[in-house]
């Protein structure tokens, strides 16, 4: 399995997502501020990731930072956490994270036991987040029956999480207990998840994938017996509503009209049971250049309008099922704050 | 409006389209491979274009044969054809120009007067596309409503044309009729032609265009107000199903969830009534390359398995309507062999 991040002590290594799959690079830093353009500039992605990526880049900074008075300390770190949740608006894993690791301190805790504390926190979140990878996995694999051919969206793997991912979990975990999947990528455009991270990771752990465009998934669900569709979200409403990579509802939608079976598959953590519905999801729009230039390749007229959001919102009724750590969930779905919170229990 | 080919008299003018948007540039020839070369790299594309390409591209190998014997004359010209039509399988439009050509002279048609018929020929099916392309326009024009948002895939534009277009047509007939129209063009994975070529031809033409990856149309029918969906086909069965650019049967799709109409825009010889079903439409399948990589920067890893379908195909059950240069059509669809026939009459 690839380890896309790694905690050595004092400082974070990380592979550089935006490079595969054609150089398979790894970067080291002890510096936050190099976390922070990781996550931006999307070397680091994937809800899960990201979260401990920020939890690590607060403790980096934390260390290296030589004031000494808790209370100038504190705010310090008040405002790291701030900067570093403000790389993507989106991702409520970010937010949690580094929630958790602030709610380990106050303004009394010394700087030096701070430093140690935000530490052990980013490595338990990290522990955690792969022993939910596990989970998710063994939770989802029970869904998917032997010559099983699933479409996926984005990039859900070792690659987005501290483990072995979420959707794509379910799929390695059902291949590893001897089931024959089939697995067809959405290419995921504009960034390519799928088609530069998922094809990668799986044809690295042996399993059948086969990249297509975003917009062959519906022809193949007419054309060819599809079994479900697995994707992860990045937030997802009380009421069951879920936001994940756009052109994820054009599947959860394709989906409804054959009849196939949609799931979700994503940690607990992200869940935000504070939310009602889906409208109350920020959807975060990227840059135009992102949709418009590829590798330096222009795909459009200059000056040429562009809307690019991120995500979208797969309201619940779509959802056929969402697999968590605890178990899988079927509509109608309602998250209260009390079953997020006993995530607490998992550590 | 963008002349897209043009008839010399010895010889033929094309836009490269390939190098769209980045670059305008204009080849001429009077050799037919050029053209089936051009037509096969989709430097000529659309399917009422390549129908025009490949009916002047057998009038300029008739012209460059010196060949005077009427019968080994015409044997050659059979047996270009046979090559020309083999550039593009699935666009009708190319097989029933190159028959309408060939249906002109006979193995006892002096090598000469074959000359000048076919050259003659090619240019009435130029200039009856020209004019299809305005019917359809006209047709179609009523269908829009002021201020208007429409969604469309591909391009069906003067660039795919030899005329104003079809599916585009529509669009800017209504706007030069004052109404206000916003289009949504879908980028159209692999080759961008909605990105490249769709925003180019309507920013020149100063209508509101916004570019969206292919996936991102449904989510913008749940989001905004979207009026209708237009495309064009490159095959239309008897019963109305009909094949288009990859991508378009999840748009009818979505529309059908979000009950918005489903417009297909089309010159009647699009129609094979041959054909009873979508079932009998032919495939084409292209290269993986185009899918894993763009001008060079490659998506996917090396040796990733890749499912490519040029087209898919949208039951008439799905189409509101098809609009041809003879009217609107709705469903139950009956396409006969006799009403694909009378487009002769229009000449």
């Amino acid at each position: 399995m690839t380890q896309s991040i790694e905690w050595l002590g004092d400082r974070l290594r990380f592979i550089d997502q935006s490079l595969l799959p054609l150089e398979e690079r790894y970067n080291e830093t002890d510096d936050c501020n190099v976390v922070a353009e990781a996550i931006r500039s999307l070397k680091i992605r994937g809800a899960p990731l990201i979260g401990i990526a920020a939890a690590y880049a607060l403790a980096l900074a934390a260390a290296g930072r030589a004031e000494k008075d808790p209370r100038a300390f504190h705010a310090f770190l008040l405002k790291t956490a701030e900067f570093l949740a403000s790389t993507r608006p989106t991702a409520v894993n970010l937010q949690w994270a580094l929630q958790r690791l602030l709610g380990r301190i106050s303004p009394e805790t010394p700087a030096d036991e701070a430093k140690r504390i935000l530490a052990e926190e980013a490595i338990a979140i990290h522990r955690e987040d792969s022993a939910m990878c596990r989970r998710i996995g063994e939770n989802g694999a029970a869904l998917l029956e032997n010559n099983s051919t699933v479409i996926t969206h984005c990039n859900t793997g070792a690659l987005a999480t501290g483990g072995e991912g979420t959707a794509l979990a379910v799929i390695t975990t059902a291949h590893r207990t001897g089931k024959s999947i089939k697995v067809y990528a959405d290419e995921t455009r504009p960034l390519f998840q799928g088609s530069r991270l998922t094809a990668w990771e799986l044809m690295k752990a042996g399993i059948d994938v086969t990249v297509i465009t975003d917009s062959t998934a519906a022809a193949l669900m007419k054309n060819e017996r599809i079994t479900c569709v697995i994707t992860g979200a990045d937030r997802i409403a009380s009421n069951g509503d879920a936001a994940n990579k756009i052109g994820t509802y054009a599947l959860a939608v394709a989906a409804r009209y054959h009849e196939i079976p949609m799931y979700i598959a994503a940690p607990s953590s992200t869940i935000d049971a504070s939310i009602k519905d889906g409208n109350g999801i920020p959807i975060e729009e990227r840059s135009p250049e992102e949709v418009t230039s590829i590798h330096g390749y222009r795909t459009a007229p200059t000056g040429a309008r562009v809307y690019a959001p991120a995500f979208d919102v797969t309201p619940a009724q779509l959802i056929t099922a969402i697999v968590t750590e605890k178990g899988i969930y079927r509509g109608p779905y309602a998250f209260t704050e009390e079953k997020v919170r006993e995530r607490v229990e998992l550590r």
